[in-house]
């Protein structure tokens, strides 16, 4: 294993102290319970918003606080659940009088730690709403997972509740605001390596020379098929049309298109993606107004790529479109 | 060799086209001969800057164009320089009244073709000049190159000149600027992994199990030494001190410190090397003043990083705040 790293258990606390060092002006650290928070936390009369899972996904969670977005990340180790003591500290330092909104991934584990947090904090007065997403159309169960995985979603409905809470949405607003996300949005995503964990030492599975893994799971979780590969224009395909049948998506709608890097995939690649995706989009009638093409979700240095589309109306766009300033998005500030 | 690609000799190709159809407010491309220029191209009254070199280190250099960084940006193919015909049309598209800055990594072939329509462009009274970026204190010369390489001083070249043209900077002191850039920037990288350039179809170079390659060129081009793999502290000083050795920077210089992925490196390795980095700075009495961490200047999913150094003066700082609005760099706006 060959990484930039120095001792393995202390990978994500480095990790995070050197995203504190860089972004002062943006977030702080804590370490003890581990979370990254707004550095003008807490903001009165706002909403908090926090969010948390397993490393390794980066940017995502840490790298979405700041203004606009979330008010606090709780990152696990490498691909393993935060405890629910990160979430209930983390909510502690950052809310105000408005409540709490967690944005969770449906993974048992984080499911149960962040509900764990949630009694707990209800428990002491302290308003909390938890909301699943659960995106993931390449399969209905799956390792770590009761339902649908969730994964690219994720990012937006952080993005858009965050923007909405700027703006004063109340709690039960934010909770409505945030299922109409889950509710609208799509996702699936394929693999052309896998990746190491750092404190296994191996990587998560094997794939062989020619072959992929089409609906991997962002730990590496086994997907629909293991397929030889194909021309990026068919993977494209054989990422958007179970995307767009599951909602289904249809002529006429407005989305936003995201493409995004597992982490290792050269922007060469992935530009050539959207080309493809664009194409059956505008072949299905369906309209991109917006889009968001990067690494913003990722699996350590697995190269592949996973495509979300998000359906949207006035208000989502007028929410996406508010100004951010995170270490990863920023715009309109 | 499994890439999310079409046809190999399509890659740079369908991939700009794919730029083009996400970025449209910002710019157009043209296929033949091959670039990406600004939308609103030519905008009177300023100054036109454009770079280019062989694709692959995307976002660089196509991904910089917009309002406040390049104006049009000559992707050859994957590690090959761009003929001169795509300068020259280039600048004929988005030149104004106020001259035309190229500015060029220092690779024999793409300081000899930026010459070339250079001199064709000067025949038709246009006024042209180049300015050569050769920042890489790795080697004194290398495959392709007389002299050293540039590297990540290209991107903070661009982004500071092109804030500088937007504000009205004439060409001679854009000239100026640029090679106060350049003698005030240094890099050095490392790769952990090679790269498989398409057309190749196999790796450019081999690494064994626990082995790295000091002072890598951004095309794989042998460093200074291969050694076995060392801690992340470790390997961050043997960049940082042969770059803070080489300008020198002094204690009480400020600057900006940029931690630039080589392409596949996970984030949570580039925050631990921006932590030790900024123990070393703090250390030597060097002031940090800017950072700018992620992947800018690659070599396709190749997994390493290199750090770039750059003293601020208040001129420096002031046009690396300004406003810029590019597909990879945006903010301000």
């Amino acid at each position: 294993m060959k990484k930039l790293i120095n001792n393995v258990a202390d990978v994500v606390k480095e990790s995070i102290e050197g995203l504190g060092l860089a972004f002062p002006e943006l977030l702080k650290v804590s370490l003890q319970p581990r979370y990254v928070y707004r550095a003008d936390a807490p903001v009165k009369g706002k909403v908090a918003i926090i969010s948390g899972g397993g490393s390794g996904h980066e940017p995502m969670h840490a790298g979405f606080v700041g203004y606009g977005m979330l008010d606090a990340a709780c990152p696990g180790e490498v691909f393993t659940s935060p405890t629910p003591d990160q979430m209930y500290e983390a909510a502690k330092m950052v809310h105000s009088d408005k409540g709490v909104l967690f944005i969770v991934k449906n993974y048992s584990g984080d499911v149960m730690n962040f509900e764990m947090a949630a009694d707990m904090l209800k428990s002491e007065g302290i308003d909390v709403e938890n909301v699943i997403i659960d995106d993931d159309v390449a399969v209905e169960n799956s390792l770590y997972t009761q339902g649908r995985r969730g994964v690219g979603t994720t990012v937006l409905a952080e993005k858009i509740c965050g923007a909405a809470a700027e703006k004063g949405y109340e709690l039960k607003d934010l909770v409505e605001l945030c299922r109409k996300v889950n509710s609208y949005g799509r996702s699936m995503g394929l693999a052309l390596t896998p990746c190491t964990v750092p404190a296994a030492g191996k990587s998560t599975f094997e794939l062989a020379e020619e072959e992929i893994e089409l609906g991997i799971g962002i730990h590496g979780e086994p997907g629909r098929e293991r397929i030889k590969i194909k021309s990026a224009n068919e993977l494209t395909e054989l990422l958007a049309y179970p995307i767009i049948r599951d909602l289904p998506f249809e002529k006429g709608d407005r989305v936003l298109a995201f493409v995004n890097s597992m982490g290792g995939t050269p922007d060469i690649e992935l530009f050539i993606v959207y080309r493809a995706l664009h194409k059956i989009l505008e072949k299905e009638g369906i309209i991109i107004e917006r889009k968001l093409i990067g690494r913003y979700i990722t699996s350590l240095e697995m190269q592949g790529v996973s495509i979300t589309l998000l359906k949207l109306d006035d208000e989502l766009v007028k929410l996406w479109d508010a100004p951010v300033r995170t270490p990863a998005l920023r715009w309109g500030m």
